[in-house]
């Protein structure tokens, strides 16, 4: 036995030793915010099917599409959807600037925090306030604002930033299925370019796999010479319920093969990602935990969970109950 | 001098008589079908600039992003557009099972092969073509076609298959940009469901990142109970001109720091390109090469590039002459 050989012989027993340790001390718990049970399990179960080269379910890594809704699903949306807040928060920063809108509804509410006035008055108002505090700028401005309401703004009962309400299990699920070849994508009903100012910081997602609704844009070359892109009124997209697949396969060209959501308005994108071929994971997050969050799905306003909820059961979807899945919900 | 002295004193020797060669053998030229010269040069200058940490010019990977037109600018265009043959072929290939086409034009001129008639019926027997071909069906089953057509169509002058009429310079600078921590996506006026079925395995740019024209489409769930997505008629987004821009921010979210174009349709994109902050690059490519390939600019039917050549010399962008830069064409 010469002196390499004797390294070498010394090696494989050292390894040999470590071996029985090393799943235990090499692989942490990449999810350590959700309780241990079938959920957590189905997970792994699924993403070690697919990932297993040779195996039966091995999906390549360019087809390891994985989408999510946002509201609900990854941050939360009661007691309304966050982006509203900003519409409401957006109308009493500009309200001294716009004198037009002294004596005329829904503003005179929304400066007042007459909340019930303004649900009273409906889908016009709303849509009145979201038209004026999301179109008639040009793209950069608007981030600006978004960006400025997300350093300051806080949730009115949990009292803490907005982004600080998204959901940790869902967070570690995001970077483990990241890190297992997936590329993860936002599908929301929420508007493409307020979602954009924050995925990236808090979810990972880079801007080019966050899908969302949009207004219709125009390109300008301003009088100085410079182009902008100016945001109009006209809605142009709206990304939920059938728009989801629609939206995935505009944005996508691919088929999920693992699908997130938490209301009715994912049941289609559930569905698609259903009926593709091969492995397949659909996800439905069941809001259930009134103390640490909140507790609502089939009669709720925001985020309604009814048709969505019997086809999951009927069809053995997977379901995550939040009190008993999720050890921690926020960071 | 102790034996580590030495052999480190040894070592920097041998360091300083190996660093003149280091070049030569470390890093074998990553654009070998394009000659050397200034375009050359700006465009390895500019990945130089971008990537160096700590360096003036530095732009961190998730913001090197590169959008490429495709047709004259990826793979080649003439005498028309490989996706208005495509249409051609189909309507050729459907007509035994269309009887109502009989009589009628466009279709007639189709199938008897007459070019001249087709394009004398102007625009609206076009958009008929077009229309029949590309909508009424399920996204998949356009896939198919799509795909059956690029495995035996051959180009009617240079007699290959269209998939070997890519230009190997910008393959080889597509593959050195991803390598360079770019992003590179493609942004066409070309249908986007036609592109995504060979961007793939022809420009390794994978569905989600190919941004195109697109019609309006269904999701479905049909009598079985599979949910499919149909081709609906109308037209959805045009991703030319201005469109092209407003297609950048709608689906990247993010202003590209390189472009490459060939045609006035894509003058919009260099100029959104060009008035970002921090370094750039703009380039076109000039179709001067009337053996190897075509030669055609100012008057052109197909590509014609006569505003963006005014505006990129006026600018200083980037011209590729393509009888002095590329030593070859096609692979």
């Amino acid at each position: 036995m010469n002196r390499r050989q004797l390294l070498s012989w010394i090696g494989t027993g050292l390894l040999a030793l470590w071996l029985p340790l090393a799943p235990v001390h090499a692989q942490p718990d990449p999810l350590p915010s959700w309780n241990d049970g079938p959920v957590k399990q189905a997970i792994v179960d699924f993403v070690g099917r697919v990932t297993r080269e040779g195996g039966p379910d091995f999906v390549p890594p360019p087809e390891r599409i994985a989408t999510f809704d946002n509201d609900g699903t990854l941050w939360a949306e009661q007691p309304i959807y966050f982006q509203v807040e900003f519409a409401l928060d957006e109308i009493r920063r500009l309200a001294p600037q716009r004198p037009e809108w002294k004596d005329k509804e829904p503003f005179l509410s929304v400066v007042a925090g007459d909340l019930k006035s303004i649900l009273v008055a409906g889908e016009k108002g709303l849509l009145e306030i979201m038209a004026v505090t999301h179109s008639g700028m040009p793209i950069d401005e608007f981030t600006k604002a978004v960006r400025d309401w997300l350093a300051t703004a806080r949730h009115p009962t949990k009292n803490r930033p907005y982004t600080d309400l998204v959901y940790q299990p869902q967070i570690e699920l995001l970077s483990y299925l990241r890190a297992n070849g997936f590329k993860t994508f936002i599908v929301s009903g929420g508007g493409v370019e307020f979602m954009r100012v924050f995925a990236e910081r808090i979810y990972g997602i880079p801007p080019e796999q966050v899908i969302g609704s949009s207004g219709v844009t125009k390109f300008e070359i301003g009088a100085d010479g410079k182009p902008t892109i100016l945001k109009e009124p006209e809605i142009e997209f709206i990304d939920d319920g059938p728009g989801k697949p629609v939206g995935i396969n505009r944005f996508i060209g691919r088929r999920p093969i693992f699908a997130f959501g938490n209301s009715d308005g994912d049941l289609q994108m559930l569905q698609w990602t259903a009926a593709g071929n091969g492995p397949r994971f659909m996800g439905i997050v069941h809001h259930t935990d009134a103390e640490r969050e909140w507790a609502y799905d089939r009669q709720s306003h925001v985020g309604r969970l009814n048709k969505a909820l019997d086809e999951a059961t009927a069809r053995g979807w997977t379901l995550v109950d939040m009190k008993r899945d999720w050890r921690i919900i926020f960071p």
